[in-house]
């Protein structure tokens, strides 16, 4: 039943995948002559630019989603399939779903990536990543867990270890994750507790590189850099976690080895390739890259295949830099792309094509803490409160609906104001505050 | 280190459970000359009467939480503690937590009641219930998920059982969640489908009494009967659920035995007391009712023990009804008790007494859909539209924090006039839609 009316003219586009790729992708075709399929395995877009603020208490789950059957339900030509692609057979146009399969005329691939530990799978459990509604769930149960059994634990050491937060990771999120803890722990939670005294808290921010945020001008990492050592936060540069075990992280820095011993650990470094892309591959033969990337043509399809496109985080497209760097993993390269191939699909309609895709960067921003952000539009450069202004705005802009956009300004101005964040409810709760390290051996579970 | 400093002249109130009762009680002893502990396991208030709106996408779960910590800041004679207890000692004065013990000159218990199946607690997997955030989430993740499966089906008979719904119980929360399920099936989800029909859903709800809203007077029953049925709810009074099966529910009303095919039961019906009930009843010999309510004395104590109080939904007081009925458990009742026994405690460290608990009916009220409620005052009853803003407003005054009042109406306000519901995430998806019943019977995990 998921098959094509084979009566129907309608050229058939099938898009797996509803994040800002797929999405946008859908809403150019809303208008071409096209019937368009939307695969994904959630009901719901995820803004995941915010996701960190859903992690420390800012924002809910609810802010950053909007269902995607609400999102799609005015383009008339577009439906909507809650559904988990496992693989596709190019020769004879299908993607075969975990229940039935269906037929395309064209395929975009838009399904991300997801965090990866260099190998270190291990290392999931002691220390989330940050990619789902999930992720941000459990590792906003285990921040606001770790302050409760620091106001519990009577023994210094252990209560330092409580209070003391590793962010592996010196890039956006990490960075944008840092300020927010720094804003927790500093200001919000300053007056709520009776034992402990949240200024001890200690956040440890670690960068494998010579600087944060790395993908931006230097510059821009060192000002972020002094604005979150302002806030409170410990930058490490240069710095390697070679093991995560018992609630001690071991780090290489400059050939010497040192160990922190904290509670909790969150991770912001390392990205794979969601599993689409070796389907893609196997399917193709298309050339992955090392992150599990699918490299794509300069019109964003695979080789030997144009009717079957990868876009968003999962493409690697190294045709615009002189080193072949890919583009980044951004939502802006994701939305331009989904435009490109929008376009390029209504051309081929008719007989036309593109000249190949072309990024135009519109520039760089991250936010740390309450009010101050790092932007770089290429021509101008700036930081602190104007930054953090033109952060808010682009975010809230781009958020998909517009009550999301009422909502979480609201819900900012207020946290702004009052310096408070009042989603922060630790839920799915299965152990008390204190006990689990004893019981677990560190070993929380991440199922949330 | 939970034990108070025996140098510390203050009398020493500690307050088991964050509700209603227990956030009253430390709120009214704010300026009294005590030391306050408030004990709750989770971190957070939740505002139970809203929850049937997390349940069906309406509001988040931040919406209707309050973090305790922030709530009682500003009493500066309050601590909270993030624990559970397990017993009590009124020798000693202790509760004994999980993971320390805690000295008490004043204990006050308001832990509240949980949601029961009448001996089957089997039940518990095929028809969750609705006291807990989880317990939302749940109920919210089945909602959306049938709908989507439904979609995806072909089979008409299947596709018929994931569009019924069946809500066990007719008394405020069961109402509620019809009115609730109705607008979404038959309003905000109109056009988000494109096989299916959700004009078509069923929404059946079942009561075992004479009419819904049993408490109520019998004109506001027939009120809020119709009401519903003008929504589309299918209602059917003195029914009683004896098994529920394989996505079948079978009903005996009026000594014939019916089945109905339903996917997704929701349970609105019966009620527990939480096992601090037990608790009580073994360290003071306190007797207990049917429902494990603690019977307690015209002040609220227990008898022999007037330095314990249970008060809220745990509490049955029966001195006010001249059958020895209890007062209701609903959150008036706690709010009131939790005065009172704050206002006795500050009476006797002066010598001095108070008259027994009374309490004053200022109402009661429940919500049906999107624009009518049912409301009786006593003096007056109404119903309608003016029932549905004063149950708004009522509601908004009530919930603890200014943010959240705010964040409320807004959200309302939008899914009011837009007709559309936003937190409609399915969060903790284990499996897609139309693979669980297949796999597992019927049983769906209850863990979220």
């Amino acid at each position: 039943m998921f098959n094509q009316n084979k009566n129907h003219p309608l050229h058939h586009v099938v898009i797996v995948g509803g994040g800002f790729g797929g999405l946008y992708a859908a809403h150019h075709l809303r208008k071409a002559p096209v019937k368009v399929t939307l695969i994904d395995k959630r009901n719901f877009h995820l803004f995941q630019p915010l996701l960190y603020q859903v992690a420390t208490g800012g924002l809910s789950p609810g802010d950053i989603s909007s269902p995607l059957r609400a999102v799609v339900a005015p383009n008339k030509n577009t439906r909507v399939l809650m559904g988990e692609v496992t693989d596709v057979e190019p020769q004879q146009q299908q993607v075969i779903l975990k229940d039935g399969e269906l037929t395309y005329d064209t395929l975009i691939v838009a399904t991300g990536v997801s965090h990866h530990y260099f190998g270190n799978d291990q290392w999931a459990q002691k220390a989330p990543g940050l990619k789902t509604i999930e992720d941000a769930l459990e590792m906003r149960r285990r921040i606001f867990l770790a302050f409760e059994a620091a106001e519990k634990e009577a023994d210094p050491e252990k209560r330092r270890a409580w209070l003391t937060f590793v962010i592996v990771g010196g890039g956006p999120t990490g960075v944008e994750l840092a300020g927010a803890m720094a804003e927790l722990a500093y200001t919000t939670l300053k007056h709520d507790f009776r034992h402990i005294d949240t200024s001890e808290t200690k956040i440890l921010l670690l960068e494998g590189m010579d600087r944060v945020l790395p993908p931006y001008q230097p510059e821009l990492s060192t000002k972020a850099q002094a604005s979150l050592e302002a806030l409170g936060v410990t930058v490490q540069t240069k710095s390697l976690v070679t093991n995560i075990d018992d609630n001690t992280v071991t780090i290489r820095r400059r050939d010497r080895t040192e160990q922190v011993q904290a509670k909790t650990i969150l991770w912001a470094a390392g990205m794979k390739a969601s599993k689409m892309g070796k389907v893609i591959s196997q399917a193709t033969g298309a050339e992955l890259d090392r992150a599990g990337r699918v490299i794509v043509k300069p019109d964003l399809s695979v080789p030997e295949h144009g009717n079957i496109f990868v876009i968003g985080d999962l493409a690697n497209f190294p045709h615009q830099d002189e080193n072949g760097k890919p583009l980044p993993g951004v939502a802006p390269v994701a939305m331009q792309e989904a435009k490109y191939v929008a376009r390029l699909i209504e051309k081929q309609l008719r007989g036309e094509t593109l000249p190949g895709f072309c990024y135009r960067d519109y520039g760089s921003l991250a936010v740390i803490g309450r009010h101050a952000a790092v932007v770089d539009l290429g021509f101008v450069k700036f930081a602190g409160f104007p930054a953090w202004l033109a952060w808010l705005f682009i975010h809230i802009f781009f958020l998909i609906e517009f009550d999301n956009k009422l909502l979480v300004l609201i819900q900012w101005g207020w946290n702004y104001f009052t310096r408070k964040r009042g989603a922060r409810l630790i839920t799915n709760q299965e152990v008390l505050p204190g006990q689990e390290v004893e019981d677990k051996n560190g070993q929380m579970p991440l199922k949330v």
